[in-house]
């Protein structure tokens, strides 16, 4: 199972990626259309926020066709909160994508992220998928047309074998600000071409969501946007997968792997960010409290701003813990801060160690720092993924809409 | 029923104040007594939060006794955790305090405030105590002695009539950060003169904390320290109240009356805020509903950070709706912004109203700006309060131990 960088969606048999700039960013990219030659089984997790933009209420109805062949994102605009003609300009969106890529519109997706509450313009983006033959874009293009504030664009490959056959797996996702996701996720897109059924397909999606974009958390705002789709065109020609069985597991770990990778990369790009805090509680007595207790830490904007300060101000991380719903005893924690400059042990037993505040400044001065937390008790792990808090997230967000 | 800033604690028959710099802060006052000539029924609420500072502990158990005479509170130092130690000071302070107020230990309520995990430097304490009857100090520094970031000590006094005598009730807090309160919440001590049982004192604290203290949130984050505390010590010579009878409500709208303004004067004085952001839902479906939607606009950070911009980023209050598990129909939504600058309508009937930016920008550049949100779904309502999330939050934050 190997990790690769360079492994892009165009790089998988059958998929394809087109980008365009329509005007509605200023400069960057801001539309694309992921598709397949061959049709391919998906799957989708969207957000649990009740405020639902109209690309979400959408693409619920169209990941219930049996095929999928393409999906049509736009960034700079939610598409939010738009009334009837929200949905009308989301639905548009589709059928001119249809037109040009004749694909039929059912077995189109569709996602968008951006300002909420802003009439989509529609003729930036008509304009935009009309150039759809004309307009040859590079396959980096896609990852960078799905991002808002994100300072790069993520994009990740994975490779493993089933069968003895080569399978490839790809994602391109976005991140940076209203993250904080609650069972749906980020805007996040993977295609493969394993062949697997779509039943499989939904469960293993809806199991690797848990550890990976659930784990992550800028500033605990869930998206109205939130969405993960997964095509798989089954062009790799193993088996099909259509049971929980032993290359079922295989395809989850390598999802899993790719999924938590592409999260740490949305977490590491929080807005504002200067680094990257990884929060790992292990020998808790329940998985579920595991995550909940990982979440509560990263979610704190005192433990956030403490770490852009790099001030070992632990106090801040047992109190999230203790103010959260999960299970653990104050007396059995150990709490260790640890990054490439070395590692300081800070808290023991439940009691503060004597350790030298020179030393952990040092340590927490790094762009990736973790932060280890031993309960004790139980023999359960977690691991969350979030950022510092900093002047520029509140300079980003005191100004979006201007 | 009448608000006054200048009815301080000191001006309640029976009460006193007494304040000291010990050099636990740099600066400010730092430990205070306040104490009563005569025996008063006391209440508490206290935080939920499972990691508790050890002065929490001792006073969960002193608030059963059936009468209480004082309370010690230092600033600068939470005395949490810090094991069988923090334990010790604290009963140590109040042994203290015992000694040179003459007051039993049993009847003195113990709070601390600042820093978590660095132990209490007792010398220092033990001597600020010793010179009780020495050092001499002003009813205003007890306000002070209590507060760690806070910009201004918060202090207030309500006065109305029971059986034709005059009540007084005066109360002094501390906020700042670490607000979020969960059914317990901040500091906050209360001292009246009125005459009632410890049974109905407590139930009207228990209720008044609900609409007032736990309804604000400068950072959602919930403290190991937080508690109030009220002293009764019948003075004023009304009938005890001792029933929830027509005089029991009286009590209580001047408990909700000062515990809501002192609520607003905390949420005002957040942390690096700029202004004080008040949430009124109304038309909710129930009070548990208008509760949560009202507490999760005000919790959320892109909603602060969109403030501190005066960006009518109207979305992502929508989206905080969203997003906590409050019932509402989208679709039947008005949202105004009010300041003392005007009103500017953002949202009619779950659409965007036409209103002009340039209007927006400017009601929202004021020092107190009410979210007005009409759900049209029901006649419940409920207010919460905050403030903005600023460079000054962070920089606060980033280096509070240093």
């Amino acid at each position: 199972m190997k990790i690769l960088k360079e492994l892009m969606i165009d790089d998988i048999k059958g998929f394809h990626t087109w980008a365009k700039h329509t005007g509605v960013k200023k400069r960057r990219n801001d539309l694309c259309i992921i598709y397949s030659d061959f049709p391919c089984v998906s799957a989708g997790v969207f957000t649990k926020n009740k405020i639902k933009a109209h690309p979400i209420s959408i693409s619920m109805e169209k990941i219930k066709n049996p095929i999928t062949r393409a999906i049509v994102v736009n960034s700079g605009n939610a598409n939010a909160c738009n009334g009837p003609t929200g949905l009308e300009n989301g639905n548009l969106m589709i059928e001119k994508t249809s037109l040009v890529t004749a694909i039929p519109e059912k077995e189109i997706l569709i996602a968008s992220t951006g300002i909420i509450g802003l009439p989509l313009d529609m003729d930036k983006i008509s304009a935009g998928l009309f150039s759809f033959k004309a307009h040859k874009s590079l396959p980096s293009d896609a990852a960078e047309a799905i991002c808002t504030t994100d300072t790069f664009s993520k994009h990740l490959g994975v490779q493993f074998n089933i069968d003895g056959k080569k399978i490839n797996m790809s994602c391109i996702a976005k991140g940076s600000g209203m993250v904080h996701p609650n069972m749906g996720t980020m805007l996040s897109f993977i295609t493969t071409d394993i062949s697997i059924s779509k039943e499989m397909l939904n469960e293993a999606l809806q199991e690797s969501i848990i550890d990976s974009y659930n784990m992550i958390s800028v500033d605990g705002d869930t998206s109205t946007n939130d969405c993960v789709f997964i095509l798989a065109n089954a062009q790799a020609d193993n088996t099909l997968i259509s049971s929980k069985d032993e290359n079922y597991y295989l395809f989850l770990k390598a999802l899993d792997l790719l999924n938590t990778k592409i999260s740490k990369m949305i977490a590491q790009d929080g807005e504002g960010a200067t680094k990257l805090i990884e929060t790992n509680v292990v020998n808790a007595p329940t998985k579920e409290d595991a995550r909940i207790l990982a979440k509560s830490v990263i979610s704190s904007s005192l433990v956030k701003s403490a770490f852009f300060g790099c001030d070992a101000n632990w106090g801040r991380i047992l109190c999230a813990l203790g103010y959260s719903e999960g299970s653990f005893n104050p007396d059995s924690i150990d709490i260790s801060f640890e990054s490439s400059k070395g590692r300081v042990q800070i808290m023991e037993n439940g009691k503060p160690s004597l350790y030298s505040p020179i030393l952990a400044k040092s340590v927490m001065d790094d762009t990736k720092v973790d932060i280890l937390i031993d309960l004790n008790s139980g023999n359960e792990k977690a691991t969350s993924w979030g950022c510092d808090l900093t002047y520029d997230y509140v300079k980003i967000n005191g100004s979006y809409t201007n």
